[in-house]
């Protein structure tokens, strides 16, 4: 067992929120998208599902070294993307790995490695399993290439091993979950400052084979920013890099394997720069009449240099849904925080910027406040409560019979305004014609002086048939229109097989070639994640 | 001709600030070192170097894309290092390339690279040719692989072709230098805000190819973070990437470029991110009584989140060499600068931080003051001009027979102190026994939260022989104990065919080998400048 999880979906029956609460989700639903009758697809007990036989079995001295327990096998079949959580619902399991390695160290990661390069094994690299994309899930592999699948689970190498007070960097293992991480780093006053939706079911290790989005909202928007160095596994050996605060001693070798998504190595370990604990706070939320108003007062502050760290645009919609907002106007939500000195002047010059900008804040927004160390204020805990919430919420309403998907791209600021209707557009068109009605909202997530990541959601009820083939068109319409407005497939769920096709029309096809180049050189069986990247 | 260019050094003779002024150069190098007796390399006249015939004459089709003019040839021999300054005062041109590509177009650079790769001629992409580390000199090539040498000058390609006020980004050719390219972003108020040292003879796409280090001392420190997307021509052809402000589809495309110097294909263009033009500023000189305790203060400040514009420690003889101070005190220079809003928030933290760890600065100092376009207040302007004029007093010092040397690195600062000690007393150790004395002195350049990028120079007086070979011992001990203290090779300067060695060293060998795999797929036949990278 897995701290309780489900192997179905979002995290532990013991901490969701809704699950008391589907009948008042109902009559949301009922409220908000007029649907009156759910289809409701109930959890699966694992007594109930079929699991393929495994194909092999672990050999004596590898023994302890996997687990081929059916709820392990169950977890790890798929990530938590829309897609994945109804084919758990519904039972279906046929694409399970044969088998969950669990190494307690490097060496018999290797050694797990070594195995499946001789047994011509595919491995995937597994964190905390909550890719959004097809990640960790063992679609269309050709038999005839592989004579199993590992599914290479990294919780065991979970340790922050060492803290480096003077640089404010650590060298942390690559399957630590987020509050773990952030429990071993408070004592010292540091943290990561990395909160993905994940945070509390992803691992360091995912989000840098990822390239994670996080808790900043400008300039080190990406955990690629806070990395020092890396350590990966690769089927020909170990690489390391030095640690470093920058180089130019040629093309980053970090770079290469941020955003690899276990195809190249499997990365254990990595050395992270890190913040000091934030004792001044400021936040102020601010009303916008109108989306695209709210975007050109984002732009500004991108522009202005006073680097909020939050920095958000919610639309109605989406101000209504997280109870931010009574759903009459955007809200754009601006917040520094710093460890070092108070805030008001950035903060006063901020909100002059969006007042200019024809937004509304009251008067004596925004005052720095100091926070004792844990202290929380209201508005702030409240947000980050229900962020953290969202994936339940997303898995209930899917046990509803409801189609939900969220996705993010990013684009410039001259083709900002074309780009958001178009995406908006067809993404509708595709929603109503495949589920008759459809709610999509829009928030902006990070902001950059040259451009903004919007992040969409996609709320449907789900006509009678196959859930899946409905979000998958839904799903193509968007990824289209992305494209074809010039955005990129992803700001920060990665690309993993769900992405591909649209990743392969956005990658320069030589640079397809050397990334298969590199591939070959650290992974000439081709075993490690198949299917992603190259 | 190329723009009235020395081919033997740096610059212009009619710009040279030190023309006249050998005698006071003398006379202080009298002063401050001792020596008495000058072993001047006078610069040699065209008409009396050897240049090596060429092999091969261009096809008639081609004539018009090639020069093999001595003058041409000459002056794309070498780069900018001292080696290279040396060897060109002594008229040794052995290693000239046959002749010099002069592009107009994409397409006429895609005839000559099909040609090159048709014929075994090794290609040089060549910018500003200010490479300081061997980046574009044809060095040790097997004749039996190549049957030719061939540098190509993107000089022609010299164009802002876009610009984008709404986003602040240009599109730009790879071979504008850089003050053609500030002024053609100048009447819209926009600046790229990149002024490395060789800024006035370096190009865009130089910048790109040697991950060139610039004007901000924290968060922006490297061209890298100011690119959007990038066009490459390989000899297996383009390749272009989307123009985005972020994306997470993948490992970057662009940062297997930068850095790459040229070996995996020539940087052609490049969406670049731009900086309004600054209109508020305030400086301040803090004095340290020690170094380590400067270091100290830049530290705290590196990790206040203050993100000063300039924050430069000089040791006492680099503020004595630079103008700045009398030789009795380290020197931090602390600078703020922005087009939003005034900085007496941010600079007096940042001083109050500066006292604390121990600095003196006067009261009152750091004011903001509101600049007018073009405006240059004094000490600033000076400085900048100082800065500039450096190449070109490291010329003269050279012509004078001092061996002189610069090189810079990056360290995490728990090792800080450590490092500094080792590397400077290794340098001066190497200098002492090969030159019988030394001035060394130490900058830090740019600062992070988890480290520094010290920059060190060396001014010595050449024994009698080879001031090549002096040089190359010193280089080697000092590069020996950046290895060894866990530094870089090379924070901006690059690796070029100088620092390979240690390169190689420093470099993971499964990185290297997934370059070398990359660059088969997009230079089959290596003719991508041989000798470096890979």
């Amino acid at each position: 067992m897995i701290n309780g999880r489900r192997f179905w979906g979002w995290g532990r029956d013991s901490d969701d929120p809704f699950r008391e609460g589907l009948p008042a989700l109902k009559a949301m639903m009922a409220s908000r998208l007029n649907v009156s009758t759910f289809t409701e697809l109930p959890p699966p007990r694992l007594e109930d599902i079929d699991l393929p036989t495994p194909r092999w079995a672990p050999p004596r001295k590898l023994d302890k070294l996997f687990s081929q327990d059916p709820f392990e096998r169950a977890a790890h079949t798929y990530g938590k993307a829309y897609r994945d959580v109804v084919r758990g619902l519904m039972g279906d399991f046929r694409v399970a790995p044969d088998a969950v390695a669990l190494p307690g160290d490097e060496a018999e990661l290797v050694r797990i490695l070594d195995f499946c390069q001789e047994r011509r094994f595919a491995v995937i690299p597994y964190g905390g399993g909550s890719s959004v994309v097809g990640g960790v899930e063992m679609r269309g592999l050709d038999p005839a290439r592989f004579r199993g699948v590992v599914s290479m689970d990294l919780r065991r190498l979970d340790r922050v091993i060492e803290i480096d007070e003077i640089s404010r960097a650590a060298r942390i293992q690559a399957g630590i979950f987020g509050p773990a991480l952030e429990e071993a780093l408070r004592p010292r006053g540091l943290s990561l400052r990395h909160y993905p939706q994940s945070f509390e079911f992803s691992t360091l290790g995912g989000w840098l084979a990822t390239r994670s989005g996080g808790h900043f909202a400008t300039l080190h928007t990406h955990i690629d920013d806070f990395v020092e160095a890396l350590r990966v596994i690769t089927p020909k050996g170990a690489l390391e890099t030095r640690r470093l605060p920058a180089s130019g001693a040629g093309p980053a070798p970090e770079r290469l394997f941020l955003g690899s998504e276990g195809a190249l190595g499997i990365i254990t370990e990595a050395w992270m720069r890190l913040s000091a604990r934030p004792r001044f706070r400021a936040s102020a939320e601010v009303r916008f009449s109108d989306f695209l108003r709210g975007a050109e007062a984002a732009r500004r502050l991108a522009q202005s240099g006073l680097y909020p760290q939050n920095c958000r645009l919610l639309d109605a919609g989406e101000a209504l849904n997280s109870g931010a907002g009574d759903g009459s106007a955007s809200l754009l939500l601006v917040a520094f925080e710093s460890a070092d000195h108070p805030l008001d002047a950035l903060m006063s010059r901020a909100l002059e910027i969006c007042r200019d900008a024809g937004g509304e804040a009251p008067p004596g927004a925004g005052k720095t406040r100091e926070t004792r160390e844990g202290e929380r204020e209201g508005a702030a805990g409240a947000w980050r409560r229900m962020f953290l919430h969202m994936p339940y919420l997303r898995d209930a309403l899917i046990t509803l019979g409801m189609v939900v998907e969220t996705f993010e791209t990013a684009i410039s600021w001259d083709r900002f305004e074309a780009f958001y209707t178009e995406v908006l557009s067809a993404t509708r068109g595709a929603a109503v014609e495949v589920c008759g009605q459809a709610l999509i909202t829009c928030r902006i997530t990070h902001v950059y002086p040259d451009g903004a990541a919007p992040y969409f959601t996609v709320l449907a009820p789900c006509r009678s048939g196959s859930g899946v083939r409905q979000w998958d068109e839904i799903k193509a319409a968007a990824s289209e229109a992305i494209l074809r407005a010039g955005g990129t497939i992803t700001h920060h769920h990665a690309v993993g097989r769900d992405h591909r096709p649209f990743y392969d029309r956005e990658r320069p096809d030589l640079f397809a070639s050397a990334l298969t180049g590199a591939k070959r050189a650290l992974d000439p069986r081709g075993i490690m994640n198949p299917g992603v990247l190259v």
